[in-house]
């Protein structure tokens, strides 16, 4: 098969890769229904944080089951699935305790490369959930999504404390930023701020369920959600960026006793101890334990009581896959769709 | 009156000050039945964080209440009252949700310098807790260390979510420390770990629950704590230092997904971004909101059920101030009572 591979800084190609097979007795090999393009494959193709390797990219995933290891008990061949970017065997303390990403035999899918019309997933009775029968086509990409982008977003939604009749602001207006809103909104929040300053993306926030929008970053940021909540701060604030002034612009937007959650892949930051104790608010983040949260997504998805496929505004077949990446790291496409 | 008062650094004097005066009338005056010296009282003894002005020091209190402000209704005149190191009205919304260190109005008790025998304490109705009765002297110490040394360890308990069933390791084997155990203990945690190579303080520790010691630092801390909990590290850690090497031994010996509750005042302090990411930890500290935990705290002492009172392991009048801060600079006592 062919596959995405990264070469070098701005270098993503569509070229010949080992077909996948099954490795260890616990995996399962799927044929891709959808992939797509993160906004942290966008770090090393930028070429920070790059390998000196040319490494297989992607790793968001939805598709059918096409072979099953011999130890696979759950997971059945012609099922549709839907898994996490970390493969954990949902059964160890750090699992059941909903840290999946976290588990103590996490696999980073990322190794396999995801933007590819076949991938191995290993641990797959832990990782994978199914849906109850095969999704029409228009159903896709909103459970692609569930993989990662909403996933993540709602476990920053989570880590934050959403609840209802909160004031919630939202750092960052990326996909899992969009995605954020309609964790927000699902959680009942009472207001929901984005900050944005890119038109499409705060239309699209509007209508996932923002009430306002915020266009100042920085201290001018942090002074206007300072003006809409009584001057106390929001009660919880999801950070989805992952750089200093992001993270920072998230604690200060937080009230005392508020809750950041921060899901952006942390770039160069360094929390200063001071003023974050005096800030007084809680922090959890990480990478998102997107298996705890897939149940109840692909149910939300499948009812169409969620529609997180809007997020990609732009699909390519998935030969085009440098394009797909061109288009994110301009800012042409929030999201970008590859299907094989 | 005279009161202790800081000139530079070790050369704290106990010299003539005027006596405090209600200024607002939200303000009462009380007679210090004893106050003590803090671990953070340390900090400008040693010349960290130091004022360039003769500083008048002491933020822990109870006494008598000897004078009302006009518009105090609450508090009355002969009650034996507790407060925080911070006074707060306890009515705004960040009081209301369980944060009056952080209150909109908070005050530092600091500025007017509790190791004196009155003091004059702001906003009194929302920062004074009367006891039922006048308590009888030998319960004196225990309601003093309600006011900042066992709130604050209960605090950091709280925000580690300390719970039946959890491990608990505790960093720093300080006074507060000390009562984090008490407070665990209290919480109903299974395992109570202190790390200490402090023999004097381990038996307090003991005494007061811990059920191990780990006198390993560092690296090899984290790695003692790990075998103890089959490699997975603390549900719930409680940092009482306020160092980077303390914070990081806190962080790194949390399972994911678990709590680290820091109470340390925070020196020097940068918290490493993608390692706090990947650690997937609850962060929670700052100034303990020890107004939440004034009731329920005095409410156990006076009945005896926990004696915080035994982490003061120094009593000297006043007047030898000077004496109680050097016998715990040099870690020859754990705690100073001082009795005007």
């Amino acid at each position: 098969m062919k596959g995405a591979v990264l070469y070098g800084p701005r270098d993503v190609r569509y070229v010949d890769r080992e077909d996948p097979k099954i490795v260890e007795p616990t995996d399962v090999i799927i044929r891709m229904s959808a992939t797509c393009v993160c906004g942290s494959d966008l770090w090393p193709f930028r070429g920070i944080d790059i390998s000196n390797q040319p490494t297989a990219m992607g790793h968001e995933y939805c598709g059918i089951v096409e072979e099953v290891g011999r130890e696979v008990k759950k997971i059945k061949r012609g099922q549709f699935v839907v898994g996490s970017f970390f493969a954990s065997d949902n059964s160890c303390p750090i699992c059941q305790s909903g840290y999946q990403s976290r588990c103590v035999q996490a696999k980073p899918l990322g190794a396999e490369g995801a933007q590819a019309p076949y991938l191995r997933v290993p641990l797959a009775d832990g990782t994978l959930v199914p849906t109850p029968e095969l999704p029409p086509n228009e159903l896709v990409p909103g459970l692609l999504a569930t993989s990662d982008v909403l996933g993540t977003g709602w476990f920053g939604a989570d880590a934050a404390a959403v609840a209802p009749g909160k004031t919630v602001v939202i750092v960052g207006d990326g996909a899992v930023g969009l995605c954020a809103v309609i964790a927000a909104k699902h959680m009942g929040a009472e207001r929901i701020v984005m900050m944005s300053r890119h038109t499409a993306r705060q239309q699209l926030a509007r209508e996932f369920g923002a009430t306002d929008i915020v266009t100042e970053r920085g201290d001018e940021g942090v002074a206007c959600i300072k003006d809409l909540t009584s001057g106390l701060g929001a009660h919880s604030t999801i950070e989805a960026v992952g750089t200093q002034e992001a993270m920072m612009q998230a604690i200060r937007s937080t009230r005392p006793g508020g809750h950041v959650g921060y899901v952006g892949v942390s770039h160069g930051v360094a929390l200063p101890g001071l003023e974050l104790f005096f800030a007084e608010v809680h922090l959890l983040g990480g990478p998102a334990p997107v298996r705890r949260f897939l149940p109840e997504l692909i149910d939300l998805v499948c009812q169409q009581k969620i529609n997180p496929g809007k997020v990609f505004d732009l699909e390519l077949p998935l030969e085009q896959v440098a394009e797909g990446y061109r288009a994110m790291d301009e800012r042409r496409a929030i999201k970008t769709l590859l299907v094989p």
